[in-house]
Parts: C-alpha cells; structure tokens; sequence
C-alpha cells in the first residue's frame, strides 16, 4: 500500500551532523522540517559506541580543535564537554626499525639536507595552499596544472631526499585516507589548506586533534536528534526523488512498505557518491551525474586496543606514535585514554598490536585486554570515511557542481563546506549554509545572509603557528646546490644526467 | 499496493548486450529468466535513433571489427550485416595547423628522433601488455608499480619527445574517452593488451573500428528482446535487493508502483557503478561496495554532421581525421555515410564543424544539414560512455572483485570482460559468463565450462599485424642515444642536467 504522503517545508535526507544541523536551523526558522535517515541511528561518519569495556568510544570521526568553531558552538549549546587528547609525555617517531621521542607537531631530523628538504616541502605545500581560493579551487591560477598531477607526483618534484618522502606519503595517508598516488595534488593542496594549513590539520595540540568530546561525538547529532523529536525518521533510505511535479516527492524503503513524503525543497546531506542510490526524476544534470560516479570515499579501519595499564605513559610516551616502515598497517596513533586516566587505550588507524609492542619497546602491548575497531569501507550509507576525494583531474572539470542547487535540490555534507572540509566542522557549515540557501530560496532570508563567520569559541582559542626565521629562510635543497656555486653544480649535472638516465629508464631497462 | 510476487528462476538486471545474451543463453538452457531494465528500450550504451533525415544512426556503441567473435556470431545469427567503414580515399593527421594525408594505421613520422620515439612507445606499450594477464591484470609481475602511476606519468618516462607525447594523449583519449592523468597505466595497458595490441584497438581494417551493423547495432538488442518476449520489463529501475531470505527478492519502481519479482539467482548486467543505483541487503562486501565508488564513466558526446555531398571523398580523403590541436573538441573523426553512399556523415568524438572544416580544407564542412548528438554524461542509466575507467591505485587494490559473486548475486557487464571489455563483444563475453556461472551453481553444467573460447568468424577473418624488421630493431631514443658514443653522451648530460634543473623548478621559479 503507498502510504499516505507526509507534507513537509523541507526534507533533509541524512541524519548525520551535516543534514541535522541544517534541519535543526530550519526548525529554529519556524519551519517544519523532516530528516530520513538510512541507518537505525543518527551521527552518519561519528559512531559512539557505549559498553562496559570502554565505557564509550569514538569509532567514527571523534576529534575537535582550534578554529573548529561551529561545531564547538554545538558543543557548548549541550553542555557537551571536551578534553585535550594527552600529549603530556614524548611523542614517538618509529623509523628504520627504531624510536625516537620527541616533541612538538612534525618530529625533528638531523641530516641538514633532509632538515633543508622537510622545511622546504611543508612551507612550499602551505605556499602553494595560499594561491587556492577555499571556496573556489577550480579558481586557483595554476588549477589546471596541479589537478593533472597526483600528489605522488607533485612530491617527486618537490622533495630530493626518500625520508621527506616518505613522511610526505605518511602525512597524505593519515589526513585523508588514501594514497598520495590516487589524490589530485589541487585537491590535496586546498583540503589541507582550508583545514588551516600543514600545522593547524596535523598538530594535536593548537590542531585538528587537539582535542576529544567527553562521552564521545554522536551526543552531538543525538541532542540534535532528541531536539527535533519525531521529525527524525530512522530506517528510511530515499530511493527516489521526483522534482517533476509542484512539490518534490521523496521515496523511502520503509521496511517491506514503500514511503513517500513530500515537500517544497530536498537538502541533500549525504556524500556526493550517495546520490547515487537515489533515482532522479527528472535525472540529475551532465556534470552532477559525473561528479558523484567520481569522487569516491577514503578507506580506513579505525581500531582501538585496550590495555590493563597505561604503560606507555609510564615510559615517557604520551601514545602518539608516527609510524614509517613499509607495509606497516598503522601511520599514526593517539593516546585514547578516558580523561580520568581510566581505560587506558590507544587509537591506531587500522589494526595490529605487533607494531605498537616494536614502536613502545614494550612487551605489554602485545597483550591487550579489548579491542574495538570499525571498517567504515563496509557501510554501505558511508561508502567509505573519512571523506570524499577527488582523484586527479576531477576537481577543475567537476568540482563547480559540488553544491550548486539542481531545481529544488540542495546539497549540504561536509565534502561541500569551505573550512574543514571532511571533519564535523564542516558538516555544521555545509549544513547551515545549504539551510540558509532554502530559506533565501523562500524569501526569508537575503542571499548575502547564506554564507556566514563564526566567532571564535572562548572556550578553545586559537594559536597562530609562528615560524621561526630558519624556517622561512632556510633554502631548498636546490637552491642550496645552487648556492655553493657553479664548481659543485658541474657535479651535480653529473649526478642529475645520471639519474635522469635512470628516470628514463637507460640503467635499469634497455 | 506491494504487487504480487513473480517468480523466476533467475532475474537479470539491465537489459542493454550483456544482460541480454546472459537471459537468452540462460532460456536457451531451459531456465525461466526475466530482464528488468531502467529505460524505456533496450540496448544499454548501444543506441540506434531512426528518422528520416539519417535513416538510422548509431548515437552509442557502434564499431565492430574482426576477432570479436561473440557478438559477430550473435548478428550472424539475426542476420544483421555489416559493412565496412569507409577507408578508401587517405585519412588526414591534422598537425600544427596542417593536414597531411595517410595510409594505414598511425600516422607517419618524418623527423628520425621522433619516429624512434613513436616506434618505441607503441612497441613498450604492446611488450609491457604481454606481462599483463587479460583474466587478472592484478597478478602482473609490475601490477603495483604500474597501477600507482597514471598514463601520463608512464608516458612521461617512455617519451622524449613532445609530438610523441601529445599523439599519445589522442591515443589514451580516443581509445576510454578519459585523460591519460585520470587512467592507472597498468588498467589502460590491459585494456589496450585485452583488444589484441595497439595495432588492434586503434585501427579501422583490420582493427576494432573496421565494420559497423548495417540498419545499427541496437538491433542486436532489439532481436535477442523480441526472443525473449515479455520476459523483458522495460520501465524497471532497480532499487532493491534482498537476499537475506530463502529467494532474492528485486524491488523496482514501476511507474507509480513498486513492483517486486523473486528469483534463486541474480545477474547484475550493469556498469559497475550503477550497483550503487540498488540499496543492498545484507550490504555488499567492503571491497565490493568500495569498488563501485571508484571506477566511473567515461565522458564523451558523440556527434554527426550529415552533409549535402559526400565533399571529402571528392577531394581524397576517406573521412577519418587525426586531430592534434591543443583544446580542439574533436581527436578522431570516421566517414558514417551509408554502406550505400546516401546520407553523406561525419561521425566525431564530441561537437564542431568549424575544426572539420579546416582539416579538411573545405568551406562545405561549414554548411552541415543535419545534426544529431548524444551526451552520454547525462544518462543516470550509464553514467557516461564507453566504460567504466580505473584512476591509479584501484585497479589492484579492487580489481579482484570486480566480477566475484556476492552470495546469489553474479556480476556481467563489458566491464567484467576480459577481452574486448569496453567493447559490445566483451558485453557478449560477460552476459554468457555469469549465465554459465548460475548454470554451474544450479549444477546443471561443470565448473570448467563456465569460460568458452568462441570460434573464428567466417565471414570477419582476423589478420595478424606483421611487425617489420624496423619496427621490431629500431632503437629507442635513449638507446639511440647511448649508442652514438661517450663524447654525445656527455653533450646529452649537461642538456640533461638543465632538463633536471628545469623539472625540479630550479630554473622557472627560484
């Protein structure tokens, strides 16, 4: 039996932070709004999960950080509290088979030219990140050329010495789950970018993981979801939009029954590839139907493994390992420990127990006491996570549609926001603005109204990230070979003609 | 109202070649299958319009050439003919600004560099194919150093010079209607190797252009859909599948309705993409799920300009142009007129008359009658054409699951081939596949007959492509290089050492 069709303002389809924040600004608009989510839950990429052993745990997105001011803002409306991620003791850097503690975002290297080469690589990506227009990157004056490149390749012509190059592939893999070779260099270049730069995205304290939500993230979508009661509807993934009458009909596979709702405009909340489980009457336009079959879902196994004791605390290291060694399933952890210093726990990206034991020196961490972990490239209403990515070349022919409204169609998800694009803080923006984008579509608010700053949050001010003179001054490799002179040059010909030699392939091959 | 349930034995979703041939070959052996396809016909990628002004025109798939076998015996067997495309007159390469009339397959070289250069490309391309296994590319020697660079890359290392590169780039763009940045060099590699060579893919005699249906292609469709009556539902779209019960449960929108069918199996006859069309019950496997995400469609429009006069063929030339010019919309052109000479038509990879005009230096190129177009980006029921391509990096990690069955789900498609996949034949080659893997899960044939080899056609023999003795020795540049002795090498370093300079910026910037 169809049922019988529900009239609303506004149907939202996905229930994750992105799609509830745009209804819960509607609702606050004196609209009546409708969310129709997928799964049997709330929270879309952030997944709380609550049982004994861990008390609760963040398998989903979880961390938080200066700058991240809307959803911090959300934070505070709930009364829902944050606490710093610990990086009291060393941080450790494993590689070579051996660990280095240190302190600080980036680890430190000895060798002057790997010195030169490393400072030269960060400050050139946050250069070249300077150029890319955040809410516009297909506008950038070199677009063109840097969305053909993979980051594999931008690195190649950036980095001289294989240690930079290798940490380079180890700070693409964690930022956005995927490999330097399957990214645009563009795209790369503007996520880190509008993420606030190299520090800001990969810093724990002052950075993107400075921070964890006390009692874990979901909350955050939940009391927006308890917030708009009944209006959240579980259980219903949207088959079907229909724009070809006066009101957009929705489809729902409402278990066995088919469900439809109606309404004057549709905000879309899911990632761009999850169009795709919706049939479009009338279909979606050229580029939006090329761009959603071409920005695929990052792949990541978030795992958690607990331990009786926090021993590593005890040995000086506060959990944050960086690991480099080819083929380890693990670039990076962070201490996961509950804020009272009970469950002690460590978080790595992806699983394994044996490396942690190598990294800490320590046999306790071969022997843990639970373990959670959480393949997001299963969920079949995630596709993958962290985010979407653009392989190269997609960015500049598609990326104009990203959020452009088709009909009465608008497009929220954190992919589509401009600042912290792929994390919760831009689920919030994308979210608000594609709520606002309705409301000026309905003559309530004026379109200068849609994109909106947020204030700063008292509670997590930001630090600028001061570069010291070495780090602006220091030359690159190149410009140092340069610099000793024209005798040294002749020999580095040699060596260059030697390895372009072995680039084309005249060495090896024949 | 839930429709009543109809039962088949097995249920095909997608009715363009290969689900087609899978149903026929599937009621052939005595089964009961039923076709659901999206659209209004069938046909799929293939798209036969007829109207007056053309007669009849193919706005999809259209080519056919010797060693497809499968869906040569397929016409054979409908009595659709074929005739050749028009080759007589010399085919025009457009270079700088001019057009140089040609015979054969590529264009001729003058400047010896380059025609070392060219000789060396398509003779590694073909050499590095025969490493590659047709059924798994995955389980090459070099898969995963191939599969991380794009074309462009491995193109960068294999030529010297820029007129090689840029022919090549017609070559990548021609052949999967994507950007040699966009493609993984191992997957483009295997599709050039599973076509027979790159003498095999890009020719017109002998080669995979050489014929076309006489009446179109859509008739191969159209005949298998009149065999198999109305076990073919057009208006279908698929949108869920359940096989969590004792049978597969289908649910399509049927207009207004949704309508439900059940079967022991299922074959997905669709682009890999397109799974992500039908919501999933239990999900698909992570793999799987994180495969249709990553390989989307091809761009391309294809257009035909119908003139008053057949001009070109009065002036010499066949109708085939090679086009190199940086930003023209069209790379290669075939004559289209009739096998009988009416409707005088140039068949083009996406949309300009003026550029026709100046290659073939004529002001009647100007002055077209008619017009006919398809943007296959727009399609929501393919995604885009030819077929599915792989970016860097998926193919290896994916690829193994592109035609696994997922508990009674089994996978054709062109894309799933593994000869002539992309191709019409390969969209024969998979449909009768996944129909003999049902066969064998019902026990009704051995596991070993499931692949078949297809015997030669009689009436479209296949050549072999005699390499010369020059062809085979030529030297490439880098060889060429090297064998002119230490002293020009020596020339050739410092050259080399500004060429390395000049890529690592040293020289642009500073």
């Amino acid at each position: 039996m169809t049922a019988p069709s529900n009239t609303y303002d506004v149907i939202v389809i996905g229930g994750g932070i992105s799609g509830l924040s745009a209804a819960k600004l509607l609702k606050a608009s004196g609209l009546n709004p409708v969310v129709l989510e997928a799964r049997d839950r709330v929270g879309g990429r952030t997944f709380t999960v609550r049982n004994k052993e861990t008390k609760w745990v963040d398998l989903g997105g979880a961390y938080i950080g200066p700058t991240q001011n809307r959803i911090l803002r959300l934070a505070k409306e709930y009364d829902v509290k944050t606490y710093k991620v610990n990086e009291q003791e060393s941080l450790v850097h494993y590689v070579n088979g051996k660990s280095y503690p240190f302190s600080g975002s980036f680890p430190p290297m000895w060798n002057p030219i790997v010195v030169m080469d490393f400072n030269n690589l960060f400050r050139t990506m946050d250069e070249m990140g300077q150029e890319i227009p955040k809410e516009a990157p297909w506008r950038a004056p070199h677009a063109e050329e840097w969305d053909k490149m993979s980051m594999q390749q931008l690195l190649e012509k950036i980095c001289w010495t294989s240690t930079v190059r290798r940490f380079a592939t180890l700070f693409v893999n964690v930022n956005v789950t995927s490999e330097p070779h399957e990214v645009s260099a563009l795209w790369f270049l503007w996520y880190v970018k509008q993420c606030g730069g190299t520090m800001r995205i990969f810093s724990t304290t002052n950075g993107g993981q400075e921070r964890k939500f006390v009692g874990g993230s979901s909350q955050i979508s939940e009391c927006m979801a308890k917030e708009l009661g009944d209006r959240v509807k579980l259980h219903s993934p949207v088959y079907r939009i229909d724009q070809s009458g006066d009101v957009v009909v929705v489809e729902t596979l409402d278990n066995s029954l088919c469900s439809c709702s109606q309404a004057r405009y549709v905000i879309v909340a899911t990632p761009p590839s999850l169009n795709l489980k919706m049939h479009f009457k009338p279909e979606l336009p050229p580029l939006r139907n090329q761009l959603i079959n071409r920005v695929p879902m990052g792949s990541v196994i978030k795992c958690m493994v607990y331990y009786k004791e926090n021993f590593w605390r005890k040995k000086g290291y506060c959990g944050t390992m960086v690991i480099e060694e080819e083929g380890a399933p693990i670039g990076l952890t962070l201490d996961d420990t509950k804020p009272d210093g009970t469950v002690p726990c460590i978080m790595g990206l992806k699983r394994i127990c044996e490396i942690y034991s190598r990294v800490l020196g320590s046999e306790e961490a071969l022997h843990p006491v639970h373990y959670e972990e959480k393949n997001w490239c299963e969920e079949e209403y995630s596709g993958g996570c962290y985010t979407a990515y653009f392989p190269p070349g997609i960015l500049t022919q598609f990326g104009r549609v990203l959020r452009e409204p088709v009909g009465r169609l608008y497009f929220a998800g954190t992919e589509t926001a401009t600042e912290w694009s792929g994390y919760m803080e831009g689920a919030v923006q994308a979210g608000e603005r594609a709520a606002r984008e309705v409301l000026c579509a309905m003559g309530k608010i004026h379109q200068s109204q849609i994109w909106q700053t947020e204030p700063e949050s008292k509670d997590v001010p930001a630090l600028p990230f001061i570069t010291s003179f070495w780090e602006r001054n220091l030359p690159s490799v190149g410009g140092f070979l340069r610099f000793v002179g024209v005798s040294s040059v002749l020999s580095t010909a040699a060596a260059a003609a030697g390895l372009l030699a072995y680039r084309k392939g005249l060495l090896p091959r024949s």
